[in-house]
């Protein structure tokens, strides 16, 4: 089982996803800053993960506070979750933790509880056991849209390192195999950052899942020769009509499986949905530094300031998406309706 | 001016493309073998420059032949060429060219010419000079559909580097701005050998053309976004239906930009047809070594032995591509017919 994020001895211990697949070295973080540096700099990336990460943040940041009055701790509190939340603009996850930990705080408040860090701690590594618990049920609903022999394209990673732990479109895979069902894997590298050919190759090799990577360009050329019969991604946030936000590539997937007539999957639990936001055109998109897109580890790819168009998402209209798999069952369209429901239910 | 390929002194002086942009040098090839090396290993790439590089093979080849009867040197001049055309498997301009040595040889011996060396090698150095004329009046064509203040999106690199001199697709774009027109272009960066990040990027700042490059995955977002007016790229072999093989991901921008209602064009010589094939289907596809996408200039990106598919081209159907762009003109749509009327002329 890979552990992608584990609290321990008051310590958050992350999995280096900088390092892999090179090395499997871990990172802990002492400080709820350190966490931060850790989002930013993709130690842990992934929206549930970055979810979870940002309440063990929460957690350290109000462990590390002194004894404060009621009303100056919640202060604090929210200021340092205000911090955690700048770490990342895209992933819904984010800032659903951050509004869990803020609750649970007040509801603890108003049962007179004690000692609130402990509850904070306990609360954020709540979340963390529910993270895997959530996906293990999305991969089953998911595991049915799956048939034997399928060959399965999937862009980025959207696996147990994007997680706490068994992954959201990788989770659906991992659940069709554990239903003994044979399947193929094509993994787009995913660039500029790699997650396909760093993470998703690594998971899928641990998992002894059949894999081929390829480029990111060459995914229409094996829709065109048949070769895929369902794509299955994550999300980094859902609006409340299905629009929805993924790693940069996914809307270009998604049009050729259109054309294709390929089925075509969002997995993510319901914390990634933003029901705020009428459109994906409201979600706000990361541009991330040029270097990602100029070098590799070092070595430059491209001459020295050349201009660099780098935005780490983009947002596939609803209409592109067969159905969208969460741990309450698979949504359909009109994506408006199901979402609204779902959230109630 | 970039000499990307120059035949001085009985040699042939390439500019090494694998160096680039890192450093501007040169490789010298004294025998026809060393042609050979350096265009399966990318020193010299792009359709019509590997159809100049295999001319100046073939006349290497023929200066190095001892002195023979004129049946033997012929034979050993068709050897000669049949494993220069083994050297890649895609781009037509290369046969093409070889089949106009090996005419250019017979019709000398018909004329009962004395100095045959001497005359291949007047003809291969024809077929260079040829190239850049021919790139030229291409450009004069396409510039045409250029229009002042467009975004245009190109994939790897036919420019200056993938010809004798000017560039295809990248000479429409150069003849725009001789013109007076203001341009803007995205480079896809083009995994996995990134000759758009590392060729197109420097030519680019050569010529002081703004340019912004982007991963290949991030054009459909930007056709989305309405930022691309146009795409325009070279290719390396056109069936007589008009159906084109170019670099790998050329047929996932044609369905984006049909998606879009973006105008799709190719820029390629006539040498580039080859009508004996009816449609695309026929043309042979390269794959490539699998380190191509595993690493970075040795840097691994990927786990050790996962599997890989690296197919260098694909094939964009006919129906996706707005305008042929020719030195006779530009070829529209039946582009059978087309195409055979331009052929006869």
């Amino acid at each position: 089982m890979i552990k992608t994020i584990v609290w321990k001895n008051n310590k958050v211990v992350l999995i280096d996803q900088n390092a892999l697949p090179l090395a499997e070295s871990y990172v802990t973080c002492r400080t709820y800053q350190q966490v931060i540096a850790a989002i930013r700099g993709l130690t842990v990336r992934g929206a549930p993960a970055i979810g979870v990460a940002a309440a063990m943040a929460a957690a350290l940041g109000a462990a590390a506070l002194p004894a404060l009055p009621l009303d100056q701790f919640r202060i604090k509190f929210s200021l340092i979750c205000d911090e955690i939340a700048r770490a990342r603009p895209t992933a819904r996850n984010l800032f659903w933790a951050l509004e869990r930990m803020q609750k649970c705080l007040d509801d603890n408040i108003a049962a007179e509880k004690k000692n609130l860090k402990k509850e904070l701690i306990a609360e954020a590594r709540r979340i963390c056991a529910g993270d895997i618990a959530i996906n293990r049920r999305m991969g089953k609903h998911g595991s049915f849209l799956i048939d034997d022999g399928d060959n399965i394209l999937t862009h980025c990673n959207a696996g147990a390192l994007a997680t706490a732990g068994y992954g959201t479109a990788l989770g659906v895979l991992r659940a069709a195999r554990e239903q003994g069902k044979k399947l193929h894997v094509y993994v787009d590298e995913t660039r500029p950052v790699l997650q396909g050919a760093r993470l998703t190759a690594w998971e899928m090799q641990k998992e002894k899942i059949p894999a081929t990577l390829i480029t990111d360009n060459m995914a229409g050329f094996l829709m065109q020769q048949g070769r895929i019969d369902k794509i299955i991604v994550g999300a980094d946030r859902i609006a409340a009509n299905g629009d929805t936000a993924n790693k940069i590539g996914t809307y270009s997937l998604a049009v050729l499986a259109g054309a294709h007539n390929i089925p075509f999957y969002i997995a993510a639990p319901l914390s990634t949905i933003d029901a705020s936001l009428k459109t994906g055109a409201e979600i706000p998109i990361e541009e991330r530094a040029a270097a990602e897109v100029t070098s590799f580890r070092g070595v430059p790819t491209a001459p020295r300031n050349i201009k660099v168009r780098n935005p780490a998402f983009d947002v596939t209209p609803a209409r592109f998406i067969t159905a969208i798999i969460t741990e309450k069952g698979i949504l359909e369209k009109p994506y408006g309706k199901s979402i609204r429901t779902v959230l109630k239910g």
